[in-house]
């Protein structure tokens, strides 16, 4: 068994999250917002719910260097070589594999976890105990998933589906990666007790995901294991450069998971700790509301609401929002842009974007 | 039968549009704004309609202190003289009847009409037609309101009854004034035939109106002519000040019309123009309204709309302004305030200002 010390946690730290728009934007990311008005932005909150389990010097942030000063300055307590830098967008496996090949140079045996910057957990002591039972099963030599269960039949998901129990951390083994499901099929899902939220949370030791890499995406394991031979020398940046780009995009989940679930060597453990992508304005209103009318997004003492239910409210723009008569609708108002939408089309809000780029208004993405 | 030359059109310009916030302010009222996207404020087009009617020299507006410059700058061709400026607000009768007293003064044979600076009409020159009308009516002696046919059972607006055809004009005698009615009672208003909307229009020999005030509100009448009496001397501001904080408030129409109407003494010219008293948003959408799904007040190039029908739109502040997803609602926004309403809640905007006034944020108000 493997120390507690050797733990990486590892964290990506991409994308614009364009359906939390105009508050989330290409230049100011979801991950750097304070979405839940806890004081602290979902990146802090994430490296801040790891700690019981990994100090800042082993975790890291692999971000884009659009982002990366924002990064280091919102976690000053992480070492700037902790911040790796992406020379450009390759979706998660490269993100997530360089991180394991960098880590895997520094200690053959290490555990790793990775853990999206944009998610919401409620309940931290909840997280630690499942994380800690998930770095159990991961040290007997499993790709472990952490799965979240259902509380209703969530479309905007991907689901893994649990087969037999393995008799260590609570884990079962998966036997498949499900796509986001129709509605009805996802009422199956929850029906059946037998599937969970894909969550995104990934915890394995690195010698096990890279040889699960090698095997089913070989030249994407060469390029981030020749990158990470040269990461501590002199020749990064040469290397980085030569290589990067022509590493093939794709998610860690097409690239490993499905594929190693289909030979029996994938786990999951069951969690219940109030999780959420906060996908859009929507999830974020279901996630931070506190059982009042009006789900308020920064400060309260902006949003004056009369007559409104379920709605929620982002003054971000320091003005005075007000709501009167509504229900099911999202506002958010910000220093250039003002956003009214219906709760049940918070998804669209990314055509919204597509059609400001369209119009080539990139000052307002 | 008087000349046409002496009609003069007084123009009351009070009251702040509570209902209109927060685009209209107690600073910056309603009728200084351009409501309807014709590139002229309220106030100016209704000064324009009059236009053919009652030249600069003949056209009186009669506002607050606060609000006198703004006037004056709105209209550079009205004579400064024209500009009436009340002490302090003192509802309708007192304003109207100032403006016919000093017009009595001038000209005792004249008539004079008295138009609402904050309405909207659609048709001017079924405007212009309907006003010659009730000019002829109103030199046979009566005090004349011009009475707009009811296109729904407005809960919104007063009423007057007409009787029995006056073989001039087109006119018809009014019977009775009626207040703001239950949706029921409106129902049956319109569907008689009967009941005409009081669109606060009113033309009359000022020697008419001024011996009914004298016979209904003696107090009143006697204060104003004794203010018109030194309006043109150099005593003007000493008897202004002595007499008008005195004066009660009270609407013309509780003043003088629904006494007179008792009397037999009005008469009503029905007329369709396409007006509306742009009472709150939903009003201003409805009159607004050019068959697009977005009703939008101002810059269109900043309100984005998709898959949203029946909603006005007023980008006031700069911003661009996005809608996904809504029927129904109104979106306000402008440098310091965003309001979103339901557009059947728009009555009750008035509330919302009534709490930030409680508040003591007098800079939104």
């Amino acid at each position: 068994m493997t120390a507690p010390g050797t733990f990486s946690a590892v964290v990506p730290a991409g994308g614009s999250g364009t359906r939390l728009w105009p508050l989330s934007r290409s230049h100011d990311p979801k991950f750097l917002h304070d979405l839940t008005g806890t004081g602290r932005t979902l990146l802090q909150a994430t490296v801040d719910r790891l700690g019981p389990l990994a100090p800042p010097d082993r975790t890291f942030v692999v971000t884009g260097g659009a982002h990366a000063a924002a990064v280091a300055r919102q976690l000053p307590a992480l070492p700037s070589r902790n911040v790796v830098v992406e020379p450009s967008p390759r979706d998660s496996a490269p993100a997530i594999g360089l991180a394991a090949a960098i880590l895997h140079e520094r200690d053959p045996h290490g555990v790793m976890g990775s853990f999206a910057s944009d998610h919401v957990v409620l309940d931290g002591a909840g997280f630690v105990a499942a994380l800690r039972s998930a770095i159990e099963v991961a040290e007997t030599g499993r790709l472990v998933t952490v799965g979240m269960t259902p509380t209703r039949p969530e479309t905007g998901f991907g689901y893994v589906h649990r087969g037999e129990t393995l008799g260590v951390g609570g884990a079962y083994a998966v036997t498949e990666f499900a796509e986001k499901p129709a509605l009805e099929i996802a009422q199956k899902y929850v029906a059946s007790g037998e599937y969970l939220w894909n969550a995104s949370m990934f915890v394995w030791r690195t010698s096990v995901f890279l040889a699960e890499l090698e095997r089913q995406q070989p030249q994407l394991h060469d390029g981030l294991r020749r990158i990470a031979a040269d990461w501590d020398t002199p020749r990064r940046e040469d290397t980085l450069g030569g290589l990067w780009p022509a590493l093939p995009r794709i998610s860690v989940d097409h690239a490993v998971m499905e594929g190693a679930a289909a030979e029996g060597l994938v786990a999951t453990v069951p969690a219940s700790f109030g999780w959420s992508d906060v996908g859009d304005w929507d999830g974020l209103g279901v996630i931070a509301s506190n059982g009042s009318p009006v789900t308020v997004v920064g400060d309260a003492s902006r949003v004056l609401a009369v007559d409104t239910v379920d709605c929620v409210a982002v003054p971000a723009g320091g003005r005075l929002v007000t709501l009167l008569g509504l229900r099911d609708v999202v506002v958010v108002d910000t220093d250039d842009a003002v956003l009214v939408v219906a709760r049940d089309r918070a998804q669209d809000v990314k055509g919204i974007v597509d059609v400001l780029k369209a119009r080539g208004s990139t000052d307002l993405v």
